[in-house]
Order: structure tokens, then sequence, then C-alpha cells
């Protein structure tokens, strides 16, 4: 599975503040521990309150690639930031993330195919999140019809079925698992599945327990990548089990030591 | 899920022992713990060293009923061993097990039938272990037929696909897992499904991790019971946070204590 580490966020106190002072080596050791972690993929994300979020990207990218080889998942709503980071980047890219909405899809799916970089879409449009499975089937359908009008290759893209709390939505955990079933269903090759993992456990007291129990529910349903922190070492072992017990890792007494990293 | 504890089995030394010399206190101890951990129900199995297995088989159950008011899993390949303790529960027990052979389903069917309970039915015959999903599929649906021509109702039909350790038989986990599924497209009302948990992680050295990553997938596709170690307190606790996120337990910040028994 995809392991893309989800640290590299302005959001967090101390990331926004290595931002505003480009302080590179906080980003520099921040995107080591990930990678060294388990990690396939940084995501990269210049924070709400980032005041020049083309410039912070670039900074962010360029401080990355100064110590690492690793590819980037470029995370922002605004297609010109993203196009920014597109420019420079090394590996081949993610965008993270369009919605179902024609809009967005009319400027992301074309601006991925240009710089042939993979693409994450949401089932997510101006009517809001969807409330079942059936609606997001209906969304992702239209985006995957979206990726064929354009002629994006349909084994980049990586659709989103939308991770809620269950705090507050808590029939959407299921849909959300089936989703991740149906949307291989969809077309021929399949889409790939990605979830913001994290968003999971919002609000709630046991964080790490339920994000590694629906990260390893949504392995046995196929999941094919998910953006999370790849520090939590329980979720990381937890992960490393379910692709073992679906038979994607060669099983060995120290298969935990073997599959990771470093 | 009903969630069926293993511990009480003569094959444990200090159980076999407490069997040998009649020592109530041991028995009711280790029953006691493990309806206190959540356990539904508890397996009872005099072990294979038990040289009046039809006398300890009523001890046993005679011993726990004393202190316990919970159903019974009678565990044993002998017929009449497991009619003799079909003769004195007081809870509707559960039959643990028949194979898919006619010469055993045609005992161990009319004889649950009879006595009004619950049954398990391996999906294995002569020929051995299943070697994948379609083998399980097609002794199941021999399972659910015989349990048709018996007239015992498939409400009280737990299937189970034989889990093997992971070690030696690392494809199989995967098919058993896609044979919960299948299973309950089976007939209607669907045959429910139980695991003997364990085994998956025999031999391995890391067993409590490899269970309760199991076990959460097996669940995420269905599973209705399972045969497990109560007293594994995350494996518990990884469970009731799955049933949480299938929206099977309602959330509350406290929801690991709220659906503890004790």
């Amino acid at each position: 599975m995809l392991v893309i580490g989800e640290l590299i966020n302005g959001m967090y106190k101390a990331v926004g503040k290595a931002i505003k002072d480009k302080d590179k080596s906080v980003i520099q050791d921040l995107a080591k521990r990930q990678v060294n972690s388990g990690a396939n993929m940084l995501d990269v994300n210049t924070g709400p309150a980032s005041s020049e979020p083309k410039n912070d990207i670039k900074w962010l990218i360029g401080t990355i690639q100064e110590v690492l080889d690793v590819p980037l998942s470029i995370d922002s709503t605004k297609p010109d930031v993203i196009e920014e980071g597109l420019k420079i980047v090394k590996k081949k890219p993610l965008i993270n993330s369009t919605s179902a909405d024609d809009e967005r899809l009319n400027i992301l799916v074309p601006l991925a195919k240009r710089y042939n970089a993979q693409l994450i879409a949401l089932t997510t449009d101006k009517k809001g999140i969807p409330r079942d499975r059936n609606e997001r089937s209906e969304l992702a359908l239209k985006i995957v019809s979206s990726c064929l009008e354009h002629d994006f290759p349909i084994e980049d893209l990586y659709i989103d079925p939308v991770v809620l709390p269950i705090n507050i939505a808590q029939p959407q955990g299921i849909e959300v698992l089936e989703s991740i079933r149906e949307f291989k269903l969809l077309s021929d090759p399949s889409p790939k599945t990605v979830v913001g993992l994290s968003n999971v456990s919002q609000g709630t007291k046991n964080r790490s327990l339920i994000n590694r129990t629906y990260l390893v529910m949504a392995v046995g349903a196929g999941l094919s990548a998910a953006i999370l922190d790849p520090l939590d070492r329980e979720l990381m072992d937890a992960l490393i089990t379910a692709e073992l017990l679906l038979n994607k890792n060669i099983y060995c007494d120290s298969y935990l030591d073997a599959y990771k990293k470093k």
C-alpha cells in the first residue's frame, strides 16, 4: 500500500513556524523521520496561514528534495499553488486534490495530465459530503468519466471516499469501507482508492486505536493508499501485519523489522 | 459479535491438571475472568488427555454452571461426549463441531436439532483442508443443504471457514476472509460465520498483534462469532473499536469502558 506521510502541513504549529522562519532543519528532519518510518510519499501543505503559498510550496518542496529522493503529494485547494509545485518536483507527484465538481475537474485533470502527475479526487461536490455509498459511487463515476474524457490514465487516479469523524458521523464509517470495495468495480482498469485516515478519529479520545483499527478494515477492503501519521508505530505495525495477512508481504518471524524501512 | 472464550480447554496445562484433580476453583476463576473480559459464551473442551471425557465434560459444565449463567460451546470430536454435555446445559448451547462429511453431518445436525443447540460446521472433509474460497464455499453449501434436509434452522448454524497459521499457509488468510463474505450469500436467511482466531498466529512471534489484526479484518468482512482469548485486552479493545467503526456500538468518549462487561 502507498503510505503518504501527513506531517508536513502548515496547520501543525511547529511546521507553520518553520515555514514562516524558513527553518529547513525542522522540515528536513520531519521528512526523513516519516520516510524512515515507512512513508513512500510525503504530503506537502503550506497550511491555511501561509500568506505566500506559491513561494512557500516551492520552498517546502525544495527543502525536502535537498535531502530526500521521495515522491511528493502537493496538497492545496489552489490550482496555481499546485502548479508551482508541479514545476519543480523531481519524482512523479500526486495532486491532492480535486473535488467532483466540473469546474475543479476541468482544471485539475488536465493539469495532472500535463505534468504526468497522479491525482486524488474527493467524492464531494457543491452539495457537500455524500450521505452514503450510493452517493459516493455516483460522484466516483463522474470523476472516472471526467478522466476518460480528458484522456487521463485511470491507473493514476486515486478516489477518496471521504472519511468523517466517527464521533459525529458514525454511520459513514461502513459506507466508506463499502465504497472502497465498490470503486474497484467502476472501470477496468480500476481507479485506486485513498483515505485521509486521521479524520476518522478527530475529536475522539482513542485516536491511535481508532485510526489503526479503521486502517486495517480499509486495507482488508482493498484500499490502495492512505494519508496518515507514519510516526505512529502501532499504526505502521498494524498496517504491515494486515498486508502480511493479505499475503502481500512474505511471512518471516521478524516480518515487522523486515518491512520497516530502517 | 459473539465472543466465545477459548481458555477452558484441557490442552492447557493448568486446565488439564484442574480437570484431573477436580479442582473447581481453577475452572470457575477462569470462566469468570473470561466473562468479565467480554466473553458471551465459553468453549468447554476436556482436552486430548482426558481418559473419561464423558465424565469430565459433565464435571466441567457443572462446575461452570455453579457460578455462572453463561451459554456454553461443547467442544469435542465425539458425539457421545457432546451429548452428555447437551443433557445438562442450562442455556441454549453450541456444538463445536461437525465437519462437512456426510457421516458427521448425519449424526451432529440431528443431535443439534434434538437438543435445540446451535452448531459449528467446519468446511473440511475427508479430503482435508480446503485450498481456496471455492472449495470452502462448496463445502459450506453442502453443510447448508444438510441442515435444510434435516430441518435444522440456518439461523443456528455457524460455518467455520478454517483459519490456518499464517506462517505455514499464508495464502489462506485472504481466502478465509473472502469466504466469510461469500457464506452470507449462500442462503436466506444466511448462515452465521465463526473462526478459531488463535490458529492464525500459531507458531509466530507476534501472536497478539496478528490475532487482533486478523480479527479486525474478519469483523470488517462480516464475521458473526470468534473463538478467542478474551483475556487479551488489546484484542478485545480492537474488537470493540471495530464494531464501533461499523456502527454496531454507539460512540461515546468512553466507549471502551462502556462496552466492557465489568
